[in-house]
């Protein structure tokens, strides 16, 4: 009979790549069973969305073969359970990722919302903040506009607001609380408070991501989250030209502040080229080319990937479907692979911080 | 002889077609003088951009031939006077206008400073503040990356600011300020505070127009320009899709608002399509057809302009050399339209204040 002790030293020859130790020692083995017929275990990864995650199940079964039975059945469940650091605040959240750009328009709203919807659709529970006050997205892209969130008392008796969900999504826009024909002629200080209540008083319910849509540049809001809120990282959209990067650089160094202090989880460069669909052969990169690789390359972090000038990506910001909902559309495998790197490289940064404390 | 009273009744029946008026009703005839051969005069419009020079110019020429005689030789000079809405602050500038959009990222710094450069083209004095706090553009734009302009002392001991002259503009931006490769994570007050003082503490000398590049959104930068000095008029740059014309909305709204009251100059919509060289009689509308016309419909106000998505124009704002400065560019008719059309719309604004007053 094959016994427990040979499974996990058969599985302590298989690393983890992106935590450079191995599966035993990461504790990431569970519920090991074993019958004369069947070998069966969980692999608990750090995220849903490890793109590793075949690799690993391969070099299990390899191994189970090698060290323990080259003719047992193996079945192997792949889960994953989010790791987050742990705090007083917003305890039920476990990870916070900023999504924000220095200039505005390089389609930010467009990847943090898809952002999302990818992370959701590789298993994880998923709430997106909508911050750009003055020029919220989420409204339209999700189809809600005109959409107004309940509140509802806890038992406590507090006021909490519920967020609306959408393709599987706990979804909070500035938007939904403001005229979308009237001005926000809004200073800091209001502006502040606002966006507190966002993540403050609002009924999120356990979450492995909450994805935050920054408005561009580096000012009250951003102040406000970053210090405000245990932040895991932050992917930085750009658009190859070099107005767009400057802006870039100033947005990434103030996440790179001392004071600040929030790992750059990677950069996302939009709006790469564009395809005619007459000329298949011809991307026209019309804003420049790789800048978004130049920049990660810059500030030494992952370059995430480059998502190419679509009119049906603009169009689905317009008309409520994100292009991640939309089974047809080619720049879907973009927003997933990007939401592979992002879920991969915050497992990194948090194995980092295990390493330190 | 032909006589002065002669030829200002034949010009009496020459009328200022935005204004609405005859030219001599208008004070804009000056400097008659009569010789046997030949009649002068003066034309004085309200700017040198009149997009309606050459009209007038011919119904001048017309009406002294067909009232006075249509033999006799006509020299006109066309200049200009620019007036201003006159007050105690910055009385050397007789124009202040606002570029403006909802959403950032929508070529508002293009716009900005192409407007600027055709207006200086038509011989107007010219001034550009770049009020883009989190995004400045003007160094990158006009190839001053690292340019520190230089302070003075004026005759009653205060210390000014030098602007900084590049293609016969004289600019400021909040950029030359501060480090490019360092963030500024200021709040509203900070950003106030900057901000004013480009327009207060600069030794500006007479402009025609000051041409003001606003941050994206509607916040402290917006409410202290708007409610700190007089303005002219707002000039309203979008994209056309959705969400760009969602935020545009917004950003007009709050000029109109009776605590702000800034005529809405028009609406410049930007990268309307993509024309492959390889297709020249494709246009992609990537992100959508005609948004920028129908919010100009929205509010009642001139439709100023569109930009096609070219290449040359996002090189032009990396490489220091406008579209305007390279004779070559196809996009620099656009812009000198645009220039045009925002001269003449500040006039017919102008000449309805003053029939109201």
């Amino acid at each position: 009979m094959i016994t427990k002790e040979q499974v996990l030293h058969a599985l302590s020859h298989v690393d983890d790549p992106d935590l450079k130790k191995d599966l035993v020692t990461l504790n990431m083995i569970k519920n090991v069973e074993i019958t004369p017929s069947k070998i069966r275990f969980d692999v608990v990864l750090t995220t849903p969305a490890c793109p590793l995650k075949g690799h690993i199940e391969h070099a299990c079964r390899n191994a189970i073969a090698l060290f323990v039975d080259k003719n047992i059945a193996v079945d192997i469940n792949m889960t994953s359970h989010v790791a987050g650091p742990k705090g007083d605040q917003l305890p039920n959240i476990k990870n916070i990722i900023l999504v924000a750009s220095g200039k505005g328009g390089v389609g930010k709203s467009t990847v943090a919302a898809n952002l999302a919807l990818a992370l959701h659709a590789k298993g994880a529970k998923i709430g997106l903040i909508d911050a750009d006050i003055y020029g919220p997205s989420v409204p339209i892209m999700f189809g809600l506009e005109g959409a107004r969130p309940k509140a509802s008392k806890t038992s406590d008796g507090k006021t909490k607001i519920e967020p609306i969900t959408k393709y599987g999504i706990k979804l909070l826009s500035i938007g939904f609380f403001t005229d979308p024909n009237q001005p926000v002629p809004w200073r800091g200080p209001m502006v502040s408070t606002a966006v507190k209540q966002l993540f403050n008083d609002a009924e999120w319910g356990e979450l492995d991501y909450l994805i935050v849509d920054l408005p561009p540049g580096t000012g009250d809001v951003h102040i406000t989250v970053a210090q405000g809120f245990p932040i895991s990282g932050a992917v930085v959209v750009t658009t190859p030209q070099n107005v767009a990067l400057s802006d870039a650089v100033r947005g990434i160094g103030m996440f790179l502040m001392d004071s600040i202090n929030i790992p750059l989880l990677g950069v996302v460069e939009n709006m790469a080229y564009f395809t005619p669909a007459e000329l298949p052969d011809h991307n026209y990169y019309i804003f420049g080319k790789d800048g978004g690789k130049r920049l990660a390359e810059r500030f030494n972090a992952p370059f995430l990937g480059e998502i190419p000038l679509v009119k049906s990506i603009s169009d689905s910001g317009d008309n409520g479907l994100p292009v991640m909902m939309d089974e047809d559309n080619p720049a879907r495998t973009a927003f997933l692979e990007i939401a592979g790197k992002v879920a991969q490289q915050l497992s990194i940064e948090q194995a980092k911080v295990k390493v330190v404390s």
